[in-house]
């Protein structure tokens, strides 16, 4: 049988309590669908950093590589600070690795509820796919002149064609399977001169390969605009670093979605492990509580058998969350419910 | 009688329609309130480019210098690119004259209508102050290894502590004028860890000076969904140069007023003059017909009488506009209308 290693690694707050979730969720796939699962548990977090000083150890990427898969919860806790948090553990798995995708499904699910008024399921269904590794997230920068009147801080936003080429042809490829063949891009050309308009270059540039695909590009203040008041525009939007994280909660939040949504953290050639995460963090308010959503961590194992070549057994997770959903099964508090983390993991597995 | 001394710059596409309709409402306002306005008009626009090579003269902003505000229509048209129309005109009289804030109120007026799911006048009413001078639109950065597979872009992001000061001041003290007294801060410094902690540091030193006024900070990834999702949490947000940029148009969106939205280019101290235009650009698609909504432009001629001190005459346009949407006056297209621009600016005039 196929055989698929996972790193696990449920972190902090209420990752604790959606991880065993998704680990339900995928176990059942697996016995459905005749594969294997070998899991590695890794208690990383900030209770390791505050006993070691290190949210992970320094061969940490090490122990992860030889697994296919990394399946993460979220990572910080109130009075961690996050450049020691985030720094220490999630950046530098996306950046070791070379997980230069990061792809979030926006999606209006049955049955969740859109902030936005009349609009259903047939109108909201797209992916971001923002660039995960350079950018605005940049490691060049300081300070100067502390303490005075002319201190001031810099911090550059860096672009190669290498980072550009790439994470535009997954944007156009994954065009390529969908039914609307489309790309949007996320730019800001008029204001920050420099860095955006080589972005827009190399999109023109990429677009010409793909003579079937549809594209336009907006400016990121019009394009926040355009997914509030018509998001069915949209079928692939792809966004630098910064541009794809905004637009990576904002997707989901005009969906509906952004407690139960997924992401994946992809390393295409597959030269390294993937990293497989829900968007919501740990949770602090109500981790302890077993009432958090466990539906984005379920559907982030989805996101990671489609990953892992096992395309049936990630449908049919998906299929089962949105019908459970459209049939009011057992709901967390967000949605309205009152089930716990574990009735619903356990509702999703059994009908897996 | 008192006399403010205008400049006038239409500009390009419905930029020279709505201007005249601002006048029209701004002279209503000088006769009924008693006060003198002395415009100049200037031509400057992308057809100013294409006869002289250049949007406005090379003494430009000499030429605007004692005027007490400028009153400007809208500035691009397809084939003259960005970096021409935008930064050889609004830019340089955003910069030239250290018009550091950019103020957008974002408000649900009566009778217009909210993308948003059950949602009121009462529950959208804030303020974006953005940063308007320096951070991610910055004139530091450069290409290297053109045309290889080294090729990179850089781009620098800059805060100084004189801007961020600044900045943050005036959010404060337009928080202290309101019921709420309340701010809250776009950051990022969890990505971008050099410039937006320094950010939040400035942020937290100036709101020690201000007891009264509460706090409170997001990242901008879910400050974006909480303008869709809790917009009636938010009384006045102050972001950078680009978040800013996003936010003010985010915020008319979730109002449903970005077609009619007005913005503030402000020099508190007065060295130089301020400058008022309306958030739309001049739409290419509907230039020349005169339909395109004048409610914008004149909002900003309301914006632009308080700060000259006129502050009856300018709440008298904005009740004006609120009055005549509530009670169905003549409306354009875009809300569901027949009224041309005209029209509109008319009715508003007469009501003033
Ligand atoms: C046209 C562009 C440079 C400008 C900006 O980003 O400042 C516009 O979006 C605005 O908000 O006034
Ligand atoms: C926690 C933070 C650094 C992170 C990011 O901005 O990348 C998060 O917002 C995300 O989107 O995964």
């Amino acid at each position: 049988t196929r055989k698929h290693r996972i790193a696990v690694i449920p972190g902090d707050g209420i990752g604790k309590e959606t991880t065993p979730e998704g680990l339900r969720v995928l176990d059942a796939a697996a016995r459905r669908f005749g594969f294997e699962l070998e899991l590695k548990h890794y208690d990383w977090s900030c209770e390791t950093y505050a006993a070691t000083g290190k949210m992970m150890p320094d061969d940490g990427l090490d122990q992860l590589r030889d697994s296919d898969s990394v399946f993460l919860g979220a990572v910080g806790w109130p009075g961690v600070p996050d450049h020691v948090s985030l720094w220490g553990l999630l950046i530098p798995i996306r950046r070791g690795f070379d997980q230069y995708v990061n792809l979030r499904p926006c999606k209006l699910l049955p049955g969740s509820k859109s902030p936005l008024a009349n609009r259903g399921p047939e109108d909201i269904d797209f992916y971001v796919v923002r660039e995960n590794t350079e950018g605005e997230y940049s490691s060049v920068g300081g300070r100067m002149f502390p303490g005075t009147d002319r201190e001031f801080v810099s911090q550059q936003s860096i672009m190669t064609r290498i980072g550009c080429d790439r994470i535009m042809k997954y944007a156009f490829e994954l065009a390529m399977t969908r039914k609307r063949k489309k790309v949007t891009s996320a730019t800001k050309s008029n204001g920050i001169t420099f860095t955006m308009p080589y972005w827009d270059e190399r999109f023109a540039a990429m677009a010409k390969n793909y003579p079937e695909v549809t594209t336009n590009e907006y400016h990121i203040d019009i394009l926040c605009a355009h997914f509030v008041q018509h998001p069915d525009w949209f079928d692939v939007v792809v966004g630098s670093n910064l541009f794809g994280d905004i637009l990576s909660d904002l997707g989901p939040a005009v969906a509906g979605s952004i407690g139960i949504a997924a992401s994946a953290n992809i390393n295409p050639e597959k030269t390294a492990p993937s990293m497989f995460e829900p968007v919501h963090g740990s949770a602090p308010d109500i981790a302890g509580k077993w009432i958090a959503n466990p539906i984005g961590q379920i559907w982030s194992g989805a996101m990671m058998l489609e990953h892992l070549g096992e395309k049936a057994a990630a449908d049919c997770i998906t299929q089962t969350i949105e019908k459970l959903l459209a049939e009011g099964g057992p709901r967390t508090r967000d949605m309205g419910g009152q089930a716990g983390t574990v009735d619903v993991g356990k509702a999703i597995a059994e009908a897996v």
